[in-house]
């Protein structure tokens, strides 16, 4: 693993969008410890991953500013003087998508050309990671999927962040704004938003791990996916804006060893002594259900040194231990 | 070519966004000869394609509603009673999309969902016939391109057409509104926007020609295109709605024998008698720039029987014959 990066960091004037949501906030926690000067954005909508409680420790070492993406004149400001944005802001239910498709629309998809535009404007120079997602190639044709796959997303919210996505790399292209994208898979571990299920399933199985309630296993659990360790994805993060090579490409952040969601659910329950049991799909959850996925990470191995580092086992006592002490501030 | 399609339109109640523009108002004429119960919606915004002219000695036989598909009320009125909505309405201009990509964004993307939300709300029966591009695929990776080809779009147009594209697959998948998208090529032809050279190339060169200006083609010339002539096109979306063939899918409409830029200004050269030089690329348009493209139509020959059957020679002379008999309208 490259480690040089952390250098990169020291001073460094940063912001994060969607700072205080799950992925977000682990960033600025990591960010906050390198030296650099975190401006975290967060727009605190309920329901939304947004947590003050996430940056418990570290209030004096990063400076937040509550706002959202889509408001324009307030991202024109905000971008100023930042050498990297990690716009990592969105919307990331598949049903509230399908529920209010405009919502979704604003936030994923028009909210990333408002600050695309602001650095264009008034900070061209302006290094910018997006935080796109696996759920862009649908139904895959084939596993691993790497970044040669067909996009084929199939729910509106999947449209939105492969249009968010691609924004960026016309920017890149045309305006010269330092863009890349990073396909981030199912990303579980502590800060995320706990009160609902519509987010990451891990999450979701652990509360009720936790909380000794039954899980449940939709359709006969043999669909396969990648989960990976919030820590090992703020790494990739960090790694894809201190380095040249990752600007312009797109990047799948995963694991290319799947687990079944019974696995996952063996494993829990093994932890745990929490329950689970089979449940049917509903009609609209399996329009949308993309089947089995894992990623192929081969390219960002080979151009910034990066792998997943953390077992799945591992990945899941840190989450526990974590709701265990914390679990008052998450549901 | 399979015409039975024109027996399915007799007393059709069908709709067609755009349906004052270019690729529309053919469209309406066609659909007027064949007895079909037309509604034609056009917001009329100056510099696109709308123009009262264009249904001029149709007007008894088409109902015209001046209205903007990104108003939802409207759009869930007008759509209830209608069989095949054809959705042509759209911002055409690449230039455009990079200065103001916001209003692209809500004409293109947004304007989709209003639409397709309005059928899914009033008319989930609908049959929806989405006019897509081919420049979706950005710069070719082989030629020609078919469908499986990835989807890089090389500016902001491109992304939100393809966003609009992908939301006709999901509603599709997920709510049962039957769409499928059609990723023209080049049009050319008769009841163009003709005002400004910020549409399609073809007909601006024919504009020049017909003037006795010269023609700027940009860099050596030998950029190839497929260039379709616009009744070729509006056949293969009559035949998409007609046909349960032509659901859930993706189908490239152009033409598999390319064309340079060079061939297409000699060509009108020795129709016209007009002249033709070599022009730089501007900069901006030099990063836009897709390079050579013509489309694989063997899908949409293999599912509809559709072939493009009019060579560009005699698409140019009816195209310049249109022209010069009613260029008032036009310019």
């Amino acid at each position: 693993m490259n480690l040089e990066y952390r250098e990169f960091y020291r001073g460094r004037r940063v912001m994060v969008t969607g700072g205080l949501g799950f992925i977000g906030s682990n960033l600025a926690r990591q960010l906050a410890a390198l030296g650099a000067d975190v401006l975290l954005v967060d727009s605190l909508i309920p329901d939304c991953g947004g947590n003050l409680f996430n940056i418990d420790g570290i209030e004096a070492k990063v400076r937040v500013n509550i706002a959202d993406v889509r408001q324009q004149s307030t991202m024109n400001y905000l971008v100023r003087d930042r050498e990297v944005i990690f716009s990592l802001a969105g919307q990331v239910s598949h049903i509230d998508s399908i529920r209010d498709p405009f919502t979704d629309l604003e936030i994923n998809c028009r909210s990333q050309l408002t600050i695309l535009e602001a650095c264009r404007r008034h900070n061209p120079a302006a290094k910018v990671v997006y935080a796109g997602t696996r759920q862009v190639y649908g139904r895959p044709d084939y596993l691993p999927v790497n970044e040669r796959h067909l996009v084929r997303p199939t729910d509106v919210n999947g449209i939105n962040k492969v249009a968010g996505e691609y924004y960026h790399l016309v920017y890149n292209n045309v305006f010269g704004v330092r863009a890349c994208s990073l396909r981030l898979t199912n990303v579980y571990g502590p800060r995320a938003q706990m009160k609902h299920s519509r987010y990451g399933v891990v999450n979701w199985f652990v509360r009720l791990a936790v909380d000794g309630e039954t899980m449940k296993v939709f359709g006969d659990g043999t669909i396969q996916r990648d989960f990976l360790y919030v820590d090992d994805c703020v790494e990739a993060i960090l790694l894809a804006a201190a380095s040249d090579a990752a600007r312009t490409e797109i990047l799948n952040v995963g694991v290319d060893v799947p687990t079944t969601f019974r696995e996952l659910a063996e494993t829990l329950t093994t932890m745990t002594g929490a329950r689970w049991e089979f449940a049917p799909f509903s009609a609209e959850r399996k329009a949308q259900e993309p089947g089995d996925f894992y990623s192929d990470v081969s390219k960002i191995r080979r151009l910034l040194g990066w792998a997943p580092r953390t077992p799945l086992r591992e990945g899941l006592e840190k989450t526990i231990a974590f709701y265990r002490v914390n679990k008052a501030h998450y549901w």
